[in-house]
C-alpha cells in the first residue's frame, strides 16, 4: 500500500463515478481483482475476469453499471472502466520529490535558460542556449546537447541523451537510455569503394516533438538529414523502437516495443502498430491504419484497416516441411494450373 | 596472456579434471585450438573441431577421455569439455579493482544503505531508502532509483539505470545502458480521440528479480502495472531484450538478443527463446518450451517441444515469387479441392 | 539557415563542380527543392524528383550535366549529384566547440594518457591505461574501461559505454547509448539444472574496429569469448544493432538499423544488410551480399547477390487465411502429386 488515501466517496467524485456502498470507506491502493485486499481498489474491464470479481477481497471495485450486482463488495460505476482505472492510477502513482533545484554536480552551459521551478538531477549536462521550461525534471545522467528546447511540465528519465537542435513540446516524457536526436543513417556509396568507402551526408535537420508525448527506454530517433524528423502530439512510443531520419509520427498514434521505421516514411493519425513491425522508408501510411505485430511493410497504405504478414508458429518439424514447400511455391502454382488445363 | 598463472595439476585439481602429461605445465591463458601457443589452454567440446586438436600448438587441452589419444599435448580429461571450459574460463576472467569505497562524484541520498565492502563509482546516483548489498559493484553512470534493493555480488556496469522499487537477490549482473523499472506501454484510449488520445495508466508495480540472475547490455524490462513483472532464479537474458509489465520469467530460462516479450506474458522453466523471437501479450508458455530465431508468437504453448514461424532464406528474385504465390495460397487450395472433386 | 556562408563559386571550387550562373551568389544552407528559399543550395540526385525541380526557389541547386537546362536557377554540375551533396553538407555541419581539454568534473585515471588536443566532457570516466587520440571527442557521461585504446579524430557521443579491452582506429563515431564491449552471451548448460543452471563463460576476448567506421546509438558489440570480435575499416553501422560475440565484419559493408548477427558469424566486405535482419550463428556470409529488411538468414551465403525472406504484407482478414493455407503446405503439395499421378 502506498502512503495515499482516499475515501471511496472523494474518489467517486474526482472520477465522476457512481459510489455504490460506504463512501467512508478508505483507499489506500489499487490491486488486480486476484491480489487486493483491505484497502485496495480494483476493477473489471475485461468480461473474462467476471469470474474474479465474486471472489475479490477488494474493498471496492470500478464496474460497469451492469455488473454491479455481481460485485461482492462497494463500487465506483463507470461506463468506461478502464478509463476510469487509467484515471484514478494516476492519484497513486509515486509522486516525484517537489521542485529541487539544480543539483549542483550538473554542468549547466552559462547561456542555458532553466526555468527556476524545473528540477536539474546529478551529473545532469545542459549544453549552449539550451531552455528548460516550468516544472520540468532532468534525472541524474540526462544530457541535453546546444540549441535544445524542453518545454514545460516534461520528465525526462536517468541517462537520456538528447543532441543539439531537437525541439520538444510539453509535457513530454521520456525514458533511460532513450537517444533523440542522433544522426540519421545517411551515405553516399563512394564509386571507389575500395579507396573511399561510404561518403557521410551530415545530418542537419533536427528532432520536432509536440505535446503530451510518451517515448520509452532504450528507443533512438534520428535527427533529420535537411528537414527535421517530427513526432505529433498525442504519440506515444514504447522501449526500443527505432525511428529514422525525417520520419513523421501523426497525432495520437501508438507505437509498440522493438518497431522500426526507415527513413522518410510518414504515419499518419490515430495509427497503430504493433510490437516488432518493420516499415520501408519513404512510404506513406493512411490515417486509422493498425499494423499486427512483426509485419514487414514493403509498400504504402492508403486506406484504414488492419494488416498483417508473416506465417503462424507450428512445431519446429512441422514448419520445416511447410518452409520447403514456401520455396517451392512458384512452381506447385504452375503445377496445378497444368492439372486445370488438362480437366 | 594474462598476468594470472596456474599449474596444470593446480587447474586438475580445481576443475575436478584428470591431468595427463606434465603437472608443472605452465597455463597463462585460454586459446581456441587455431590460435593458442605456448601456455594456453584449449578445448574440444564440438566433434567437428576435432581437425583442429591435431595441429594445436596448445601446451594443454580440455577433451573428453575418447580424444586423449588424438591430442597432440598435456590434456585436462574431463566428462563434460565444455562445461570445464566454462569453469576455467572464470579463472583466467579480468579481475576487477578491489573494493575500493565509495567515489566521491558519486550522489548517495542520505538515507541509502551501503554495504562497507561496496565498491561505487564515479557520478552513480543512489536514490533515498536504497540497499545496496556486500562486495556489489556499481561502475560509473549508474542510476538506482529511490526504494530499490540491490543483493549481494552484484555487479552493474556503466551506465546501467535502475528505477525506484525495484528489487533484485544476489549475485546478479546488469550490462550497460540497460533500463530495469521503465513505464510499462499501458494507456486507455480516450473516447474522444481528437481531444484526448490517450490516458496514461500510472504504473504502480516494481520488478522482482531473483538471485543468479544476467541480464545484457541495452536491455529494457518494464515494471509492473499493478503487480510486478517477475524475473526467476537462474534467468540468462541477452543483449537489446525487451520485456514487458507484468511479463514472469521462470528460473533457468535463457532469453537471446532483440526478443521482445509482449505485456503479461508468463514464461516456464527452463525455455529458450532465440534471438529475434516475439510473443504477444496475455500468453503462458510451457516449461521446457524451445522456440526458434525470428518466430512470431502468437497464442499460448501448453506442452514442451520446439517451435518456429517464418519462411527460409532465398535468392530475391525467386522469393518474390513465392511471396507472390503466398497471398494467393487460399485460391490455390480451393483450386486444388474442385480438382479432387473432378477426379 | 546556420553562421556558415560560401560564394557558389567557392563551392564549385571545393566540390569539384562546374558553376553554371552568378558565381558570387552566396550560399548559407542546404535544403531539399521542396523547402528551399533563397539562400539555400538544393540538390537533384532521384530522376522522381525532376518536377519539384521546376518550381523550386533555391538559390542554386546540385545537378547532373542534363539536367542543367531544367534549372529554374543557379547549379553546381556534378557527374554524381548525390555524392556532391554529401561531400558539401559537411561544410554545413555544426561544428563542435574546438578544443576544450578536460572537463573539471570527468575522472581520469592516473594512468590513462589523453592527448593534449582531446576534448574530454562533462561526467565522462576514462579506465587505468586507457589511450584517447588527437582530436578526439568523447562527450558527457562517456565511460571508457581499462586498458582500452581510442584514436584519432573519434568522436563518441554522451553516454556511450566502452569496456575494458576494446580497440579502435581513427576517424570512428559512435552515437549515444551504445555499448562496445559488453560480455558475450556464453553459457554452458549445467547438468543438474535445478541446482546450477547456466555456468557462465568468462568473455576474455576484446572488441577491435578499424578506421573511419560509423556506429549508431543504442547498438550493442560484445567482446569476444576468447578471440577479438572485429569490425573492418570503413563499416558503417545504424542504431539498435546487435553484435555478438566473436563476429566478424568485413570492410565497407553497411548494416541497417535493429539488425542482429548471431555468434561468430562472418559478414563478407561490401555487404549491406537491410533493417531488421536476423543471422544465425557461426554462418559465413560472401563479399557483395544484400539481403533485404527482416530477412532470417539460417545459413551460409556463398556468392554474391540479394536475398530475401518473409511474407507480403496484406490486409489482415485475407492474410489469416493465407496463415492457416501455409501451414498446411505439405499436405497440399502431396495432393497435388496424387492428382498429378492420376492425370
Amino acid at each position: 500500500m502506498s502512503d495515499i488515501c482516499y475515501s471511496l466517496g472523494q474518489l467517486a467524485e474526482m472520477l465522476g463515478a457512481d459510489c455504490v456502498g460506504d463512501p467512508e470507506i478508505k483507499i489506500s491502493g489499487l490491486a488486480t481483482l486476484a491480489s487486493a485486499t483491505t484497502g485496495h481498489l480494483s476493477f473489471l474491464a475485461n468480461p473474462k475476469y467476471q469470474k474474479a470479481l465474486s471472489t475479490t477481497t477488494a474493498s471496492a471495485v470500478i464496474v460497469s453499471e451492469d455488473m454491479v450486482a455481481h460485485c461482492p463488495c462497494a463500487s465506483l460505476v463507470s461506463s468506461n472502466p478502464y478509463l476510469t482505472y487509467a484515471n484514478v492510477s494516476q492519484l497513486f502513482a509515486k509522486k516525484f520529490a517537489k521542485h529541487q533545484g539544480v543539483h549542483p554536480s550538473a554542468d549547466i552551459h552559462s547561456t542555458a535558460s532553466i526555468d527556476t521551478s524545473a528540477t536539474i538531477g546529478a551529473h545532469v549536462s545542459v549544453g549552449a542556449n539550451v531552455s528548460i521550461g516550468a516544472n520540468t525534471i532532468l534525472d541524474a545522467g540526462v544530457v541535453i546537447g546546444d540549441d535544445s528546447v524542453i518545454g514545460k511540465d516534461c520528465h525526462l528519465y536517468s541517462n537520456v541523451t538528447v543532441y543539439h537542435g531537437v525541439v520538444m513540446g510539453d509535457r513530454v516524457s521520456i525514458h533511460s537510455s532513450t537517444v533523440i536526436g542522433s544522426d540519421g543513417f545517411g551515405y553516399a556509396p563512394s564509386p571507389d569503394r575500395e579507396q573511399g568507402g561510404w561518403v557521410k551526408i551530415a545530418q542537419l535537420g533536427g528532432v520536432r516533438i509536440g505535446n503530451d508525448v510518451e517515448i520509452g527506454a532504450a528507443t533512438t530517433i534520428d535527427r533529420g538529414a535537411l528537414d527535421d524528423t517530427v513526432i505529433g502530439d498525442r504519440v506515444i512510443i514504447d522501449n526500443q523502437v527505432q525511428i529514422a531520419h525525417n520520419v513523421e509520427i501523426g497525432e495520437n498514434t501508438g507505437i509498440a516495443a522493438c518497431t522500426g521505421i526507415s527513413g522518410s516514411t510518414r504515419i499518419g493519425k490515430n495509427c497503430t502498430l504493433a510490437g516488432g513491425v518493420g516499415l520501408v522508408g519513404h512510404i506513406t501510411i493512411a490515417d486509422n491504419v493498425h499494423v499486427t505485430g512483426m509485419t514487414m511493410v514493403t509498400k504504402s497504405i492508403d486506406k484504414p484497416g488492419a494488416y498483417s504478414s508473416g506465417t503462424p508458429m507450428m512445431e519446429t518439424r512441422q514448419w520445416k516441411k511447410s518452409a520447403v514447400r514456401f520455396a517451392q511455391l512458384d512452381a506447385m502454382s504452375k503445377r496445378l494450373g497444368e492439372l486445370e488445363k488438362k480437366n
